[in-house]
């Protein structure tokens, strides 16, 4: 069946009844970056576009990851076909092992995504019992009354693909996560005519990665970066090298190998992100690297300086990864020796630029030089490549996905310069339902679409109030007065005693805790004389007590626990 | 006494004793940014130059501000002639408040700096008690055996100057913060002149600032802003303009208020420091405002959107500044408005990408159009205007200044390539005591040099345990457990009670608070059956039991802290 059958059978004229609308739920990825997943329904059917996570932003205090709310799907479970994925990075498959216990579908997905993906399954255990399909550029599936084709595309990762959805009502197309790269390390570039061809015959509504929305011109290709390795490589003559970059970057990971090839050195993989994904990625036959090129970290004493690389994880700073280790000399087999490069082929994300900056700090005082410019380039497209697909594709509805709200705004602003109605674009929210056929598309309700905080095994026991107490306890840190009183009188028995954490450091503070220890006991003393037994009003005088005393005292306001314990 | 006449005084070869040497200590400012203080010594005279704040590190949690450890001045109280101040910064003139209740000596700046100054000791009741002289760029003073000429420079504030200081070994040059302006807003381009002139006649050291030593190129004139503001302003026909930038930076408020002049707009200015601020700088004369032009918030109303520009303080973020306030609907009298043009004059200081991005995508959200490119320049120094500095001064030593480790290295690179040998480079850490003379140099001891942390009112009272408290309670919040026990016995006579904050959400783990309890319950009774009355002992068994008992139930952590309360 060819596409345009298939779309004269499901949504054709001729179709008698045809009550149900398409509809697009995202129930995370949009106003935020990460936990990219999106729904399509139709009728009784639903596809789910990714399913990845997100990192705690700065205020989730003790948070692991984030992962999308899924009340939606769970109770449209039966409805479900399965979960398509883009490419195996972990803002699009990393929420997987928490939500297919609660929703477990078919997953599809190309080889090194489903790579990658099964050895997540495997860490929790999953990989019995879900379903997994592969495909490949240019293969369609059925998903129910939906048929996904899979278009090849460029990005940071290899192996990412866009899809072209047709469903009853038109074609719609998700880019994923896209660049154009017409000489990338990996396979073909990003297959424009399909795009074209598809544009051609009548886009209904595009979803497009707004990453690099804000940022003009191109970017550059992968193939740039080898370049750069080359030009370092070449000029290092008596030096170590090593080289910090995201583990899923197979392609970059390939290039410091063709380099180490070509100037005779051997690669020493450090880090268990990089570790698994060059395992994965020469498993799967994405990297290929020379016979006898790898050698364990204890080996590089037999070769001379000028004969190492070392590829690492770290690159964003992350304190307990190998660079970091590396720099601060808590390694077990690597110190940086004076005259080592240290290449950061990366670039800090929003947030991490202080921690990058102080492993760079460290490397300069062991001695290292670092290099940090024309090392990396992007895997999103930028406004003058989003100008191509959207040439190319002419979509009736567009929605910018992939970003934060500035992002998506920029987007939709390039998409109407190029000509579209401002009308016809759609900056939806998380959780927002957008509903379209072939002649309107409008929001027509909302789902839920929390973020869900996952903090050690905990999967959403962590909320706004765990939070708070968190922030005021990481600010002024807790007081806590405990007394045990006799339940009839409320005479004190034992106590008051003050505990403080976080607050001021006791020994040289002792005459503010007991004059705190004063003030309480005194309160205390005047309810006994009142006759106050209700323990929960005691509680109340002797917080506001001692707020108002330490505030006068030191301005500063800590969490403060009043403790009563009863004897009868 | 001209200079040289002094140079020979104090240091010229025909004198008898010279039994000191030159000493010069940084208690602050390298290896990280903020908190500049450098001592000057010789013999039994100590000059100071700046005085300087600077803010938290991200780890350093509920701490306001970080100010240096000025032990060694404290000790060497009767030596001090005085504090220089290069600019009025406060990662220059911070912790004066804090700093002159210890060591009270006179003050020297120029006119601008003494006038923020004044503010600050104002504020803290130190104004009376507190001497100040001022000075202008091409101005020489004496303190002790130190003669300290003022010379013009240009930076992001004005009225800043750098200091040759002529010793008896000879003339240092501190440059203080700097960039080269040829089209400065005040005042004039810096005394490049000058510079060359003391290069001449011999300068035995260079101090210079670091902090864009990294980059390539030359900052651009800050007049360059103003021609970005005048095109915006010029295409803003409808539109309410606001414009976010640093309040010290009086040189760019001129610019705003000058377009603001040239397209007919009444000025609001917003924000506490920015109030402040224009209020010092016009009393003083460094900000020309035309009558009639400051209106105030209430006024808005009555003109038309395309006659109202707002200045405002928040180019950071920061939550409780204005632009934030604004962005997010707080702000009692400014809302924004669909239209409203916001310029973020400023550049976010690494760590604040975030909150900056925040606010950028609240303000997309309610409508504004948002310009942050091309709107600001740099006020410090980069490669090219450095090279030109130490190719007029041609320093004897060199000691890059102001800037992390990456900084200073940068910049001492820069110096090397000039020619400079890495030997009479000296890259040293606060606290480290530079000793010189006319002909050698080198680091000769240590003296105190923490950060002091404030917070509230308490300077240095919160350390590494409290921060290590606080970090530990921010992550994963805090567990009590309380019983009151039988002194003699160990018998439980109240509880176990378990207490948490910042842990679980209680309401909906229940279950888990209530097993824990069981689980101190049964340890307790063991101990009694066993009579240990060694309450340490049993809060040792109480506190490995629930930490044993919640990592396996949760995988978390939080702060435990069992307290026993007896009874005789």
């Amino acid at each position: 069946m060819n596409i345009n059958k298939f779309v004269k059978y499901y949504g054709g004229e001729n179709l008698p009844k045809r009550k149900s609308k398409l509809k697009i739920i995202p129930l995370g990825g949009l106003g935020h970056i990460g936990m990219n997943i999106t729904v399509f329904e139709y009728g009784e059917h639903i596809m789910v576009v990714d399913c990845g996570l997100a990192f705690p932003e700065d205020e989730m205090l003790g948070i692991d990851l984030v992962i999308p709310d899924v009340t939606y799907l769970k109770e449209n479970y039966e409805k479900i076909k399965g979960i398509v994925l883009t490419h195996g990075h972990e803002d699009h498959i990393g929420a997987l092992p928490y939500v297919l216990p609660q929703v477990n579908v078919p997953l599809y997905g190309t080889k090194l995504t489903l790579g990658l993906v099964e050895n997540k399954l495997r860490e929790h255990n999953l990989i019995k019992s879900v379903e997994r399909n592969c495909v490949v550029p240019g293969q369609t599936i059925e998903l129910g009354c939906f048929k996904v084709e899979f278009i090849n595309i460029n990005h940071s990762i290899a192996d990412s693909v866009a899809l072209a959805i047709t469903t009853p009502e038109g074609v719609i197309i998700h880019t994923g996560d896209f660049k154009i790269d017409y000489t990338p390390i990996y396979g073909e570039p990003i297959d424009l005519q399909r795009f074209g061809d598809l544009g051609k015959k009548g886009v209904l509504a595009l979803l497009a990665d707004s990453t690099n929305a804000e940022r003009k011109g191109y970017t550059m290709s992968e193939s740039t970066v080898g370049k750069a390795f080359d030009e370092i490589f070449s000029n290092s003559t008596d030096s170590r090298i090593l080289v910090a970059t995201f583990s899923s970057n197979v392609d970059r990971v390939q290039q410091i190998i063709d380099s180490s090839k070509k100037y005779n050195r051997k690669v020493v993989v450090e880090g268990r992100s990089m570790i698994n994904v060059v395992k994965t990625a020469t498993e799967l036959g994405y990297l290929r690297i020379p016979d006898n090129m790898l050698i364990s970290a204890e080996e590089i004493s037999k070769y001379r300086d000028n004969e190492i690389v070392i590829i690492t994880t770290g690159s964003q700073g992350e304190p307990m990864a190998a660079l970091s280790r590396i720099a601060s000399s808590i390694h077990r087999k690597i110190n940086i020796k004076k005259g080592d490069k240290v290449i950061f082929s990366s670039k800090p994300i929003p947030g991490n630029e202080k921690t990058v900056s102080r492993v760079i700090n460290e490397l300069f005082r062991k001695g290292a030089e670092v290099i940090y410019e024309d090392t990396h380039v992007s895997g999103h497209a930028r406004e003058e490549e989003l100008k191509i697909i959207h040439t190319l594709v002419k979509p009736k509805f567009f929605i910018p996905v992939h970003g934060e709200y500035r992002h998506l705004k920029s987007h939709e602003e390039i998409a109407v310069r190029l000509g579209m109605s401002p009308e016809n674009c759609f900056l939806i929210a998380c959780g927002d339902v957008l509903e379209l056929d072939r002649n309107a598309c409008q929001i027509t309700g909302k789902v839920p679409a929390e973020q869900i905080l996952v903090d050690g095994l905990g999967v959403g026991d962590v909320g706004n109030i765990v939070l708070r107490d968190r922030q005021k306890l990481s600010q002024d840190g807790l007081l806590i007065a405990v007394v045990t009183l006799q339940k009839q009188t409320g005479q004190i028995l034992s106590g008051p005693d003050i505990i403080s954490r976080g607050f001021v450091y006791v020994r040289e503070s002792e005459d503010l805790i007991e004059e705190a220890k004063s003030v309480v006991k005194l309160e205390l003393d005047k309810c006994a004389q009142k006759r106050i037994t209700d323990w929960s009003k005691i509680k109340g005088i002797i917080k506001d007590t001692l707020r108002n005393y330490l505030w006068e005292k030191i301005k500063r306001s800590p969490m403060i626990l009043p403790i009563i314990m009863e004897i009868k």
